[in-house]
């Protein structure tokens, strides 16, 4: 077998670049002239994709596309927005290129994510840690009586993949009720599931709705007006899934008139501009995307590519295939 | 059977009041003139407790004592620091008198308040509510690499009751290496519990420490210089037990020299005075003596000692016996 040409433009250091070469061998690793800047957006196209067979990272679609020899794509985000369109799934599939996402690297950080958000609420933490406020003192009783404890509390996902899995997973001590949306429920989910014909009564019923949505034509926009407006008074949003799903100025009424809190760690754009009113509101909470992050991240991007590597060298499925 | 007098300083409104009195008739309920301003402080002594077979609430313990007809006792709250003296426990079994705690109305909420903390401190939430960085810049990267996934980190308990047990049990599905320590391990405890003799060696290994331990004459000033220098660098203290077992200024200084951050929930005095060191410090992270408290907390204590009182009617062991 010729060696392989693994092209990456992940941003990581010479130690971790150097065991992914040692990983691979006998195939060959190439690294771009320059580098990404982020995990999240568009590495620059570099001669070298040319030459690959393998691409690891964040590149463009013309460059995949004009990349002749390419057969396989590992892209080191959850997110594929950019290859998620009709244009490049036809191109893909007509010259049978395989794309596969990072998402098993980043669902626990982004569960983790989810119930810091939601624990921070709970507890009513923004104005706990803000107050000195003395015991017995009427705003001491406000806060201790407007914490509420989770069990009882109905909580809807909407968008239900790996990082659904995995909320509903270590939600289960808590006896939340939990429902999920979906565009076509498979009847295998670990909870009720709902598809998008339900969703207004499934709206109108949760106490937390998680935004876990990909970006993509249909997705985008999709908590509009109209939606907000079927959740019920006193609700909380969250939206760990990306900005473009939600209009904010729509979520900004919202949280002006029946909602009771939004925590967000993705936002259109990013970040807000400076004057955004989401900025002025109390009951807004936002993150700058750093959800999937954590210590050790670029390592596991890493290590999953080896073990699908492995895969691939060995004609078997490959994990976290999107295309 | 002469009809019982129940007495309660409870601040409770008059539908729970009126519910209580519903539930225990043909017993009689007793109320106060005056009412408590907080379920943590003492009640005022009043004239009824002197005719009363039971307190529900939070009474002087030489209001107690005096009682001459009292035969029980349950405190209002999870601590009970005023009666756990020799000289009260001398007098209390002297006489036959039971005391019961509220300890079971408050662990759920206390544990979901450790949860708050522990997560916050995992994805950083306070740095990250607090900045607008763009995606790739510096600071977005040293968040992102700073949020930690809590899969193998160590986690040590110190002070093992109920709070303890529904920590360890909602913390099932993280894969923590949890330990306890309690002053006498029983061996019937869910995970690895060492006593005070070894404790130098847990502060020494575990990233996370939660202080439980309650406020008595053994537990006063128990995290003191020598037990913070005993914590490893990075390692991130709690304090959700009380305020008293815990010298403020050792922390100040741990947390200036190796610790990366406290979160507590109690203090010593609450609130600390207005120019204490503990305001002062990013790292440091305080809430009011929130964490016990739940909408439906007052409706919960009332729930809890009318099961109480249909055991004590029955002649059966009462829950959350102390004395």
């Amino acid at each position: 077998m010729t060696p392989l040409k693994v092209f990456t433009d992940l941003l990581a250091g010479p130690v971790l670049l150097d065991g992914l070469r040692e990983a691979i061998r006998p195939h060959e690793l190439l690294l771009p002239e320059k580098t990404a800047t982020s995990v999240l957006s568009q590495a620059p196209d570099d001669p070298a994709m040319a030459e690959a067979d393998i691409i690891l990272g964040q590149p463009s679609t013309a460059g995949v596309l004009a990349s002749e020899k390419l057969r396989w794509v590992q892209v080191s985000s959850a997110g594929y927005t950019r290859y998620d369109t009709p244009e490049f799934r036809n191109a893909a599939t007509a010259r049978g290129l395989i794309v596969t996402n990072s998402s098993s690297v980043y669902d626990q950080a982004c569960a983790e994510h989810a119930f810091a958000f939601l624990f921070a609420q709970a507890r009513l933490l923004p104005q706990a840690l803000a107050t000195r406020c003395p015991n017995g003192s009427r705003e001491w009783w406000a806060l201790r009586r407007g914490s509420r404890l989770l069990e009882g509390q109905s909580l809807l996902l909407v968008g239900y993949g790996a990082i659904g899995e995995r909320l509903v997973k270590l939600l289960a001590p808590f006896n939340m009720r939990i429902t999920a949306m979906r565009r076509a429920p498979r009847g295998d989910e670990s909870v009720p599931t709902v598809g998008l014909d339900e969703l207004p009564v499934a709206l109108a019923e949760a106490d937390h709705v998680i935004n876990i949505l990909p970006d993509n034509a249909e997705s985008r926009g999709f908590f509009d007006a109209e939606r907000f407006a079927q959740m019920k008074r006193g609700a909380v949003f969250y939206n760990i899934g990306r900005g473009t799903t939600v209009d904010q100025l729509a979520l900004n009424d919202a949280l002006a008139d029946h909602l009771a809190a939004a925590w967000l760690d993705v936002t259109d754009p990013e970040p807000l501009p400076e004057h955004h009113p989401l900025w002025q509101r109390d009951n807004c909470h936002i993150t700058p995307h750093t959800a999937g992050g954590f210590k050790g991240e670029t390592e596991a991007l890493v290590d999953r590519f080896i073990e699908n590597f492995e895969r691939y060298l060995k004609g078997e499925a490959l994990r976290n295939r999107v295309m």
